[in-house]
């Protein structure tokens, strides 16, 4: 298998709709982690019908082909893909329930050479069935180890966004339940590497880890919590790189740093003292 | 309000036909508390869809006519209604997947008197749609506080099953999750109570208590666990009192005793020390 550069770049995405209800958007909320102080009236919010929100992350999960790379004659080596970055633009907030319109495209395809690997960067335009408006714009880079001296343009590519060289301003504690990955699941990512001890056995781990958009959604949370008083509207986007992955039961500590209306942060897991989410840039109202 | 005997006795439900995915027998399962321990190959089959299982306890709700009580014309004080007794039998295993009917009837209503109130009994017969064979019966004995005295038969009324006087022979404790109200109302009965601090303040508890019916599945569960080595063909069935609600993140001890063959069981919450569910016994292969 090689990339076509030009049929890869051109790929035809059919429109996914995804009609969601509230019980959706809850669900997805209690597999992100919220709800864990059932008490606290702002996390209500997102787990319980009356006066509903939605979690802005949940922008990524809506409308999406899921894994396209593995359909026939994408000429990836779908087995050794990564998925290296993602991005989330919001222009308005979430409703949180009805039904959105995901629309794909590949962006660019960069080679990094045979012993390195290929980036396809693709990106998925959210929009709002109802009233036709762009809701969110998703971006994510994946990382095709496998796929690198295809011939492909090398570049430029993107710096990561540079994380301050000081101790952090503020950080947050979310402890991860044992079954978050059992319940995060149900919101579409139905992988059996974070149910099945067998398969992450053989994919080389010691136990089902967690999905990396779950942990996306955990950070998203700590930066909602600490800097946005649990008000959604004020989250205006994030983007970040994964860089190891959480086993569920861990404890996710997000470190923020603010400078001049630039918000920082990345994500590490307190027990092992591995960065899980780095290069993390914040866009707050 | 007054009963009118013969016409809640003779109340006319028609068959609820419920569809059900493996996705939601698999979220029932994360209600009651199932997962927890995500390496646990046993705990895994019912709460991942490679060769899932359903919980027994799920026929109870499957197929439910909800709050019935509360239609016109029951005459029945429903502010006052207390869910007194549950039963199951289980006649086969439930399938993961299917559509469940549920017929339900009303089979006696005694009068305790005007100061005590009246015990409505009513059952529900689960039948698989594709093979119009029963699953299951569900019983259920509803204290309605309010409506004693309205002239119906005062007895006789069964005894409930007594608890050894001696110390339990197994106990098994499982902690509920602080957002296990939250997850369990997923699979449907969406009582604020069980979510609201406001509702539940009005209602007369310090937060959102546990469904009662979520108790009885960690009681069930503890039963799979201690005594069916988590084979659900092997559980036929049980019938408990409610005593005391539960508040989610509390630790459901549950007591059980074998004699010649009857298993009976009580719970408590170990915090506080308090007996939730009472004269319970259980019926395994």
């Amino acid at each position: 298998m090689t990339i076509d550069y030009d049929r890869l770049l051109n790929w035809k995405f059919d429109d996914i709709e995804h009609a969601y209800t509230k019980n959706d958007t809850i669900l997805y909320a209690l597999g992100v982690g919220l709800g864990g102080d059932p008490l606290d009236e702002r996390q209500l919010r997102f787990v319980y019908e009356e006066n509903l929100q939605a979690l802005p992350t949940m922008a990524i999960v809506l409308g999406s082909p899921g894994f396209w790379l593995k359909e026939q004659n994408t000429g990836v080596d779908w087995v050794r893909v990564l998925h290296g970055e993602q991005g989330l633009v919001l222009h308005r907030p979430l409703p949180p329930q009805g039904i959105a319109i995901g629309r794909m495209r590949v962006k660019e395809i960069l080679d990094k050479g045979a012993d390195k690997g290929a980036l396809i960067y693709s990106e998925k335009e959210l929009i709002d069935k109802a009233s036709g408006e762009t809701i969110a714009t998703a971006t994510s880079t994946t990382f095709a180890r496998g796929d690198g001296g295809f011939g492909g343009p090398t570049g430029p590519s993107a710096k990561p966004h540079a994380i301050p060289d000081r101790n952090p301003d503020l950080t947050c504690d979310l402890t991860t339940l044992p079954q978050a990955a059992l319940i995060y699941r149900l919101s579409g990512d139905l992988n059996p590497l974070h149910a099945d001890p067998e398969v992450a056995r053989k994919a080389g781990f010691d136990a089902p880890i967690l999905h990396g958009l779950c942990t996306l959604g955990a950070a998203g949370h700590a930066i909602l919590k600490t800097c946005c008083d649990y008000n959604p509207t004020r989250f205006k986007g994030l983007q970040l790189r994964f860089s190891a992955p959480v086993y569920p039961g861990e404890t996710i500590r997000t470190e923020i740093w603010h400078d001049d209306g630039v918000v920082s942060f990345r994500s590490k897991v307190v027990e092992r003292d591995v960065v899980v989410l780095n290069n993390g840039k914040a866009e707050l109202e």
